[in-house]
């Protein structure tokens, strides 16, 4: 059973204290991005930029978190979970993306969700290289660029699957029933294209991408996205539709009726 | 036949000409990068954002041009080529990656290649989201981000194909044929990723990314990379080892010998 919440800080301060968990992991994932790893080096086992880089993002955030707020609990992607029957629970990615941070595209970021019981309070998206956060909490979702005021977020509405943007990350991470289903969907809509990560659904949430359809992802891949997603308009869930939160086969879209159009090309077949 | 060169600017100062040229498209193009369009205004044939940024920012950079260097030529993709016989030619590609470019990932480029003859003398990828500079020329290659320094960029050598991470901007790009021989490659690398456009060269140029192989490419997708590539330590030919300056199927390795080996890959079959 869940622990009961003594005293439930506010959104706002939540949210705050997400920015700064964020910061921390800016510095270490920065630290060691872009940096060539020589192949000597690679060879004996040596230095590895993602795992350094993700090692580090994780222990500064839980090192925050256990000081700030020892009451919750984390569950994160490098050293699994602490506190687990806490009411409020962080859920962390600190490098969704680590092909693309070792290719050297910006296009990764560190995942910091939050999760009251199963639901997901606040999540935020953070590319500490061109210092992008994108968040979703009670009050809305927000873009930010370095110290440019926020700008809420609103997913694109109103147009048709024929006219959708379709994204996934990778056609390697589909099983072959999955990337047919994948391609029922492509075939409906304008244009697929892959690569993206975690930027994907915030560039959803923006209103510039339709439908991003994944399979394998884990909670830490999704919780903090669902949010920003949810707040600006848009709708995700499994390939059954059911709650996203627990990871899967995770299908996110724009526009709600676009969304029940793509859960039913994913089923078919 | 062309025109004789009655007075040839030293390459320092095409460069800076060329820099200049990457400011006037910066604006042109960020005036339009991430301004969502409506529904009803996409219906009307209204605002498109990649053709207004691309038509825009060509307009500026030959509008510099023909001001500062009425006697050089010019390529370019929206507007066609102007003073084709001149010694010196600009070969203009406004947004290379437009697809990049409607979703809203910073993965396209502005790119400004110079030909002499038949020979790139310089070339440089303008990213102007992520305020980075890739350039190359006799000087050799570089990379700058907003006012930082120039560093120079070298390509990862050394490694084996086993090792190596392949990429290329989407699998649409191939006739099978040609995506069975990219698979080829696929296989004995240790990664293959697709997005990323003209960015994805000059990660190969700064050492993240060991061989890009792509078909269908125009003259201005690739000169101005060219010596980005060349000048950073790598080897960019056609799939039949030929130049690439005429574009068509290209494959750019970082490092000579999996140049050698990739080669054979894709002729085989």
């Amino acid at each position: 059973m869940r622990q009961p919440l003594v005293r439930r800080a506010s959104d706002k301060t939540l949210m705050d204290f997400a920015h700064l968990l964020a910061d921390d992991a800016s510095k270490a994932t920065l630290a060691h991005f872009r940096k060539a790893i020589d192949v000597a080096n690679k060879d004996s086992g040596g230095y590895d930029p993602v795992t350094e880089g993700d090692r580090a993002a994780e222990r500064a955030m839980v090192r925050r978190i256990t000081r700030s707020h020892p009451d919750h609990g984390v569950l994160g992607e490098e050293f699994g979970s602490r506190n687990e029957t806490a009411a409020l629970r962080w859920v962390l990615d600190p490098i969704d993306g680590t092909r693309a941070f070792i290719m050297g595209q910006p296009l990764w970021g560190t995942l910091i969700g939050l999760l009251e019981g199963d639901q997901p309070v606040l999540g935020l998206m953070s590319q500490p290289f061109t210092e992008e956060r994108f968040w979703g909490t009670s009050a809305g979702a927000f873009w930010r660029r370095g110290t440019a005021p926020a700008r809420r977020l609103k997913t694109r509405t109103g147009g048709k699957l024929a006219d959708a943007i379709l994204t996934a990350t990778t056609p390697d991470m589909f099983t072959s029933a999955d990337f047919a289903a994948f391609n029922r969907v492509g075939a409906a809509a304008r244009m697929t294209r892959f690569g993206g990560d975690c930027y994907n659904y915030c560039l959803l949430a923006a209103g510039f991408i339709d439908v991003v359809a994944e399979t394998g992802l884990k909670p830490y891949d999704i919780v903090a996205l669902i949010p920003i997603i949810e707040k600006a308009g848009g709708v995700v869930t499994t390939w059954d539709g059911k709650p996203a939160t627990s990871g899967g086969r995770i299908v996110a879209c724009g526009d709600k009726r676009v969304h029940d159009e793509v859960l039913k090309l994913l089923a078919r077949g």
